[in-house]
């Protein structure tokens, strides 16, 4: 048949059960070929296709919600809810988002992008559909991965102590962005092996192979799945010590079996946990194979190869040789933020912590108060998480953590759920806080060698890629550097590679000075006592949002000293960012060589030059 | 004998254990009639005095860490580790602190203040401690309420997964700030009510009595200790699940039961959890009859009859009869943001969350997705660990969460870790976010009644209380109100009822406009139009450091539209405060009457008036 014509979740309940292993094959087609195009979430979703089709199945969505944790599995679901024609413009401007996302679409109950949040959310909802008394159900799809982060833990402790029909989904492919560490992650896999999943995985095949599918045979079916399912349903478990029916092992792959659990799951009422086991990558080889690699795929940049957390893994590595103190630590992102080398030199002193951002703060705060050096490797995005634990856990008590910031600024197809453009406002507002901005790999690996000797709370920030390494003058704290000395009184204050590429380009036609502001805490007062006076004139450039941002602190600082100088500054506004390109973020919040080219020349015009 | 020469761990280790039950009693005595003088938390240390005593006496304190989660019931530890002579000026300025001080001595390990921390911080200094090879364990103290926070199960995650010398000593009053909710409540209480408690007791119980507890006897004390404890150990259950020895739960004040666990858990060597039953308020009637009022005493502002709390939950309960959609949520702090009466008039719609700040942010934007109009009365303090959630889940989405954000601004006596002075700062970067400041409580209801019918997210943050109620003009969205018209161009503009209440005290000996801008976001761009002039000056005038801050923001703005007006901001440094008193950090801060009016005669002299 032709499986392009379901498009709905209607269209999908009227398939045969028999029919459903054809359209997941039809949907993992689809979804291989377009993220081999525009990039996107490949190993994720190719293991979520069969748990989607039985859940669009089973339930009825929109009314039931589904929230899909982190959201960067829920490909499938996209091509059953009307988006199917639309798919081929996933994650470019104008097309449909690689996160759900409420504005495209009644069938995303929620937005997502960040890890652990699906409990909360399907709790919320579920809340108020029961005062509605519209008899909806909330359904969370979540991994293994997400469950080590802290929300989803505080959430499951709130789902069970509610008597409402919340459905979660433990999507346990046993590799969520990193490999899984910790305690959760060793429970998980003690349930994964025990005897009793593949006994009862047998007796439900047989049950679904020898039984007529709907109508009253797959109500038969139902009383069956359940003798068997109270089998299965560990008790004096976790989650069932929480309060929470638990409901698995199950095969993940296997669709009539999902089914079944699934329907039984809708008919408990109560909060449900099934656990079903899946293959990240299901049915490409090469994702299977490394499918951590094959996590996020970028159609564009995948191959830069100035990539700072390259930059960062070296130094890292070289470091911990010449320094016993040295340890890294993430949360759940070794390869994105360049670790993997040191994981492997250096295993005793390499700290995965899982999605646990929270705990990677304090527990670095508390290497640091015991003498040792800790380096958090970690996404800008993901690093709001820790706001307050930096604050009173690090800052307070001035303990020299590094945080390695990465990601930092626009991100780009990512989307407005990843943009790294608010840490230089949550990371200035800090006390005790000092934040840098590398403009490329040689000055990271410089700010790295600085941070060694320096001993309080130090946050480095920086994109994915830079363009090109430059000779820079030696780190000092709170110094900038001189890129280019102009002959005249405007000076282009650069925070990040961007901005100075941009300056740069922009003074080949304008005559400025250009300044790497390097050290964005503290600013570098004695520069702006010499160069902001009256009649000066200072330009500021960043990759991230205006309000409490690198231009904000300038304009405070000049304000404070009663100087007289003209302040511009160029920044992302006070909105979300919702394009998929760098280049069409910049080019939107007006950071370009053109608007500051036009900038410069109205100065000189208004000034009769 | 004379217990006040018990100053140190050595001194207490000298004592015979049948002495120990004696200067639990005096610890107590010190710390009732300490608290009833300065204030603080009663009931919380007076249910950890034995356990402290007994913990000194296994552990090796300061080579083991001791690690206080929130730290509020540290004293007894304070008094056993050098500070007994200068317990007396306990919260006091130039006297001891409330929590938990590395500063302040050695034998604190750690600063807390927020809960939840304390088991990421052990783990970090254990791990410390073994790289250095010097053999110290960390020992956590953390009550069942904050076991719920997110970052508290991170942790513990972690913790199994290490074999460090981690004791877990977990504090089982069942009663943590706020009546416990939630699933991790219900499994405490299953533990607790568990037969073998109660046996194992008796048995511990007898063998403690009967054979000498030094030397050779109480070797073979801890041999049977060690078979008893097995019994204990509850297989099977969430900790041991998680890679985590349990062992009880023990009676908390029984100091002879709990030096043969806790030397049985220092041999363990891997990490252990400890679960003591205790009763706050041990010893003190009136706090045991009514620990949740005894949790923290205020020695000063106690019967303040100006508090935003009951303002905003009289309105909320007021409004719950008009509205249906209104909810209220609380992270275990239903009691001190005004919530008892709506909590018991409205059962189904009061949702104490625990301490879990984070889920309650997210599940607020969930409850607003599906129609419901959620309030979060939270402090301050402890919303900035909802920081990326209230931008992911609340913001993007625009989610007309209403947060009430309670203890803005400093604090007093809490110290360091628990003023409210970066909320301005971090809830202003937020797109989307309004953010407003009640002077009085009624602005603070007529900003509620405008919430009612506001639809996206916004922050209504105020400290605990207030001077006196005026007459208001009534709310528009986006605009101040002036308060006092000024003859001349000098503008005080103030967020906040204590800034207003300075500048009118101000106004009385010069002659300024008062602003009470009581929308810090969006700002009153008509009237900066207006009264931002060339030759105007603005003062701006906040609770809240400058940072980021009320007068950054319309710095920001001044700047962003060419203003020639002047701008001074009043704010607190970018710094920590740990000044014990109101007044005492304002007048450090210089904002003040006394300031403002210099401020304003320097301006009328440098401009010849």
């Amino acid at each position: 048949m032709d499986y392009g014509t379901v498009k709905t979740p209607q269209d999908l309940k009227r398939l045969d059960i028999s029919e459903l292993g054809g359209l997941c094959e039809y949907l993992r087609g689809r979804i291989i070929d377009t993220v081999e195009n525009n990039g996107g979430h490949l190993a994720s979703n190719l293991g979520a296709v069969e748990l989607t089709v039985a859940l669009h199945y089973v339930f009825d969505c929109p009314r039931d919600k589904f929230v899909f944790d982190v959201g960067h599995q829920s490909y499938a679901h996209k091509l059953l809810t009307g988006r199917a024609d639309r798919f081929g413009g996933l994650r470019k401007n104008g097309g449909i988002s690689g996160f759900p996302l409420p504005e495209e679409s009644e069938y995303d109950a929620f937005g997502t992008g960040h890890a652990s949040t699906s409990l909360s959310v399907a709790l919320g909802l579920a809340e108020a559909s029961a005062r509605r008394g519209d008899g909806g159900r909330a359904i969370a799809i979540i991994g293994d991965g997400a469950l080590t982060g802290g929300l989803a833990y505080e959430a499951l402790n709130a789902v069970g102590s509610e008597k409402l029909p919340v459905v979660i989904v433990l999507n346990d492919n046993n590799m969520s962005i990193s490999k899984n560490v910790g305690a959760m992650s060793k429970y998980l896999t003690r349930l994964r092996l025990s005897k009793k999943y593949s006994r009862i995985k047998t007796e439900i095949k047989r049950a679904v192979s020898i039984i007529p599918l709907l109508g009253d045979g797959a109500l038969h079916l139902l009383d069956k799945g359940k003798r068997l399912l109270k089998r299965v349903v560990l008790s004096n478990k976790m989650f069932e010590a929480m309060g929470i029916s638990y409901y698995g092992p199950f095969d993940g792959h296997n669709v009539g079996e999902l089914i079944e659990v699934f329907s039984q799951a809708k008919r408990k009422g109560g909060p449900v946990l099934v656990h079903v086991m899946t293959d990240k990558g299901k049915g490409l080889r090469s994702a299977v194979a490394d499918p951590e690699h094959s996590h996020g795929i970028s159609s564009s940049d995948s191959c830069a190869t100035h990539d700072f957390s390259s930059v960062l893994g070296e130094f890292l590595t070289d470091a911990a040789a010449r320094d016993a103190r040295v340890t890294a630590v993430t949360a759940a992102m070794a390869i994105g933020t360049g670790l993997e080398k040191f994981a492997t030199e250096y295993p005793d002193r390499f700290k995965d912590v899982g999605i646990a951002e929270e705990h990677a703060a304090t527990y670095c705060a508390a290497l640091a108060a015991g003498g040792l050096k800790p380096y958090f490797a970690v996404y800008s995005t993901f690093l709001q998480r820790s706001f307050d634990e930096l604050l009173h856990d690090v800052c307070i008590g001035r303990y020299a953590v590094t945080l390695c910031v990465d990601r930092a600024g626009v991100v780009g197809a990512d989307g407005v759920t990843h943009q790294g453009v608010f840490d230089l406002s949550y990371l200035t507002l800090l006390p005790e806080m000092t934040v840098m901005c590398p403009t490329d790999g040689a000055e990271l690996r410089a700010m790295l060698e600085f941070s060694l000797g320096y001993d309080a709370p130090l946050a480095i920030r920086y994109p994915k890629s830079y363009s090109v390494d430059r000779e820079h003058a030696a780190i000092e704290y709170g110094k900038w550097e001189t890129v280019r000395d102009g002959g005249y009184n405007i000076t282009v204050l650069c925070a990040g590679g961007r901005a100075l590429d941009i300056a740069l380009a922009a003074a080949q036609s304008v005559d400025v000075r250009v300044v790497n502001a390097r050290f964005v805490k503290p600013l570098d007062t004695d520069f702006l006592r010499e160069h902001g006076k009256s009649g000066d004139v200072l330009i500021t450039v960043e990759d991230n949002v205006r309000r409490g941002g690198f231009g904000s602190a300038v304009l405070e600082h000049l304000n404070a000293v009663g100087s007289k100088a003209r302040c511009i500054t160029l920044a992302h506004a006070d909105a979300f960012i919702d394009d998929r390109s760098v280049d069409g973020a910049f080019a939107a919040s007006g950071i370009t060589q053109e608007n500051l080219i036009k900038i410069v020349k109205s100065l000189e015009l208004s000034r009769g030059k």
